[in-house]
This record gives structure tokens, C-alpha cells and sequence, in this order.
């Protein structure tokens, strides 16, 4: 797959270079200047979102300014810039459907994630060798931040991909996950909303209780899905730091 | 009540000066050569420890080491240096032998921290108003730190003591607990060890969630009762820079 870098942009001390990997769009997040190589987060946005998401762009941001980090976001499958086959479009009604019917959504949310998952892990092993080999990210140690439908993407990618040596998950339930999860071996930092109108409490306190990692932390704070609190990035950084430093 | 300093020895930059408050014993750490007010951290010990345990050590020196905190630990009521009276020793030997058998001592475990909670309360309210007089502690922020028997005498405490406005609990269940617990609003971080052979699981998540606080987390980490990873210190030293700083 080809690797091209399309745009280049400086905020605050933080680069963004937008690039194309073959069909995927991509943001890759340095700090500004960036000289050799340095350890690299992979984001994982949730669904509905994309690279550029907000919560992406903030989470991107304070690790390539505050940590010295390298950060890589892609646009899921079917999501951003990328387009949308027909399986999807009516998983995603459906999913809408049964949601504003105040039913819970967790079969669907579990067959998205099994509908997209083969294709997303690929696509970050991909991304992660291509980006390894600019100069100012290298070969160094990888982590993987992602919540909701990122969490439900990244499992499979952290029981697939040995490069990945830590991990941020959280926001879904064990359903359709528990034996991938089992397979996950890398310390992780689990984060659960108390008040999550979309996750059971029992579904997500199991699925951390699935993670094969012995070394693993469940962060859990008052609040719906959306609300994780603002210092759950400052918790994610210290970790990073600790784990690939 | 008579305050008097006992002795004083400082080691890896701080302070340990022992005192008696009346009948209670108890030691102040401070950052070595410290002058003028700073954050107080009130450290409760586990049941059977008492002031100079290691775990209260080991928080107590980061704390001020790090932090620049001052920090109080106390022999809790029949503990350490302080007599044992004849209900106390009774209850002790009986949960011993419950815990020999194998059984839950959890009705025992809530019996002893009813009979020395307002003790307890009446002895923490009264270092923390000497602590303060200090010129090297002053009239700063306070926060608590109690896990275990700690935290069944934590909540009590900050549920009475309004000077009080950040406290690290955990290790305990809901038992006995649940109406002090909702009395307690300030940011509380919670420890829960997630295979803790002492504590029922789904207690400990009531009694997280039986808290009045708006603003807490619940840290939950593999292993048994004793067995709080090291990296938690570090939390919690974040958390009170974060709230008391």
C-alpha cells in the first residue's frame, strides 16, 4: 500500500500531518520540530466518529504535546471519509432504530464490531508499519487508546498484534468479546462510566474481568458514555509514560 | 487536651516527628526543613496496624517527599502504642477465629469499626485542630487516606468533619456503611483489589456507589486485599495535588 502525506498543519506546539495509506485517511500527531524516534499511540475513535473527532483530537493533542509522543488516528471502517457498503448503512439504522426505541442496542453493537473488526485490524497493522518507518516516529515501544466501538475494535487488534504493549479500553461490555479478551495480555487502564445509559455496568465490569492482562486497572467515574472526566487523559498519559517511556 | 512532641528524626528528606494528643500517639511528617502552612494529609491505618506500619510509611514519605505535604498518622482506639480494652480483644479473637474457619467475617468486621468509630472520629478531629496550629502545617486544605479499617473509619470521619475535602477509601464493602457513606460528598478516589479474599466484590462496588460524592473514581486492580499496586501511591498523590494543592 502506498503511504502518502497529503497536508501538514502546526497547533500549539503539536503537528498534524493528514495521510492516505492506500484506502485509509489517516492524522499522524507529532510534536512540533520532531527530531528521531519516539513512542507511538494508536487511537481508536468510537462509533459514529472519525479521526478528527473531537475527543480524538484532545486525547492526540496532550500526549504529542505533554508526553513527546507519536500518535496515529484512522478513520474506521465505514466511518470519515471513508465509504459506506450496504451492510453497514442498515446495521447503523437499525442500531438507531432500536436505540430511540429505548431497547438495548448491544446485539447490534456486537455484530457492527464483528462486521468491521477483520478490516480495522489489518488496517492498523498497516498503519503502524508505515508510520514506524518515518524518521520522527521509528520503531519504538506502541500503545493503543480506544473506548467504546474503539474498544470493541481494539481488542481484537491487541489480541492479533504483539507490537502493541499497552492499551486504554473501556465503555462496552463483555458481549461477543470475552474469549478475544482473554487472549489480551498487555497492562491495560479500563475506564467505566458508573451511569452509562448505553453499556451495562455488570457487561463492562465483566469484560475488564475478561482481559487476560495481569497487570490491569478499572477507572470507573459517575456519569453517562460521553462523560468520561477531563483527568482520565492526564490518568491515560501518566500510564502511556510509565509503559512505553 | 496536652499536645508534646516526643522526638523527631528525618530521613531521605523528611521529617518524622513523634507527639501525644492527650492519650492519643501519633507522628507528623513534613518535608525536611519546611517552614510556613502546607496541605495536610491524614493517614489511617488498616486493622491490627497501627502508625508507623509500612504501608503508612511508605504513603506518608511520598506524600511529603513529593508532595510537600504534611501528613498525620495515628494509632487508631486499641491499636499501636494505645491500650486494648476487654469488647475490643473479645471481638478481635472472634474474628480471627471466623476468619480461620473460612467464613466471612464481615458482620464482626462492621461490629468493630461501630465500636471504634466515634472514638476515632473525636481522636482525628482533634490532631487535625493541634496538627494545624503548627507553623509548618497552618490552616491548609486537608485530605484523608484510609483503606480497610481505614475507610470504615474514613467515612464516619469525613461524613462529621467538614474541614475535610478529599479522602482516598477502599478495601471495604457497604455493610453498616451505606447511609454514613451517602453523607460523604467530597472527591473521593476508591481502591477496590478485584480478587480481595477479605472483601465481597459486589460490596465494595455498593459502597462506591452508596457514596454521596458527585466526583469520584473507583480504582479497581487485580489482586488480594493486601496487594495495592505501588503505582497507586502515585495516584493518590495526584489526586490530593489535584484537590488540595
Amino acid at each position: 500500500m502506498r503511504f502518502s502525506l497529503t497536508s501538514q498543519t502546526s497547533t500549539d506546539g503539536v503537528t498534524e500531518q493528514s495521510f492516505t495509506l492506500g484506502e485509509i485517511p489517516g492524522v499522524l500527531f507529532t510534536p512540533q520540530g520532531a527530531i528521531g524516534p519516539r513512542p507511538l499511540i494508536l487511537v481508536g475513535h468510537g462509533g459514529g466518529q472519525h479521526k478528527k473527532a473531537p475527543g480524538v483530537l484532545a486525547g492526540a493533542h496532550q500526549f504529542a504535546a505533554e508526553g513527546g509522543f507519536a500518535v496515529a488516528a484512522i478513520d474506521a471502517p465505514n466511518h470519515g471519509d471513508r465509504p459506506k457498503d450496504e451492510q453497514f448503512i442498515r446495521l447503523a439504522g437499525d442500531m438507531r432504530a432500536r436505540m430511540a426505541a429505548g431497547e438495548d442496542p448491544i446485539g447490534l453493537v456486537v455484530a457492527m464490531h464483528d462486521l468491521l473488526a477483520g478490516q480495522a485490524v489489518a488496517d492498523w497493522q498497516a498503519v503502524l508499519t508505515a508510520v514506524q518507518e518515518l524518521d520522527h516516529v521509528g520503531a519504538g515501544p506502541v500503545g493503543y487508546w480506544g473506548v467504546s466501538m474503539g474498544c470493541g475494535l481494539g481488542v481484537p487488534l491487541l489480541a492479533a498484534e504483539p507490537r502493541i504493549s499497552a492499551a486504554v479500553l473501556g465503555l462496552l461490555g463483555v458481549p461477543g468479546l470475552a474469549e478475544t479478551a482473554a487472549r489480551v495480555t498487555v497492562p491495560v487502564q479500563f475506564l467505566l462510566q458508573w451511569d452509562d445509559t448505553l453499556v451495562r455496568r455488570d457487561q463492562a465490569l465483566a469484560l475488564f474481568d475478561a482481559l487476560g492482562s495481569t497487570d490491569k486497572t478499572l477507572h470507573a467515574n459517575p456519569g453517562d458514555h460521553g462523560e468520561i472526566p477531563a483527568f482520565e487523559t492526564d490518568n491515560a498519559l501518566q500510564f502511556f509514560a510509565r509503559h512505553l517511556g
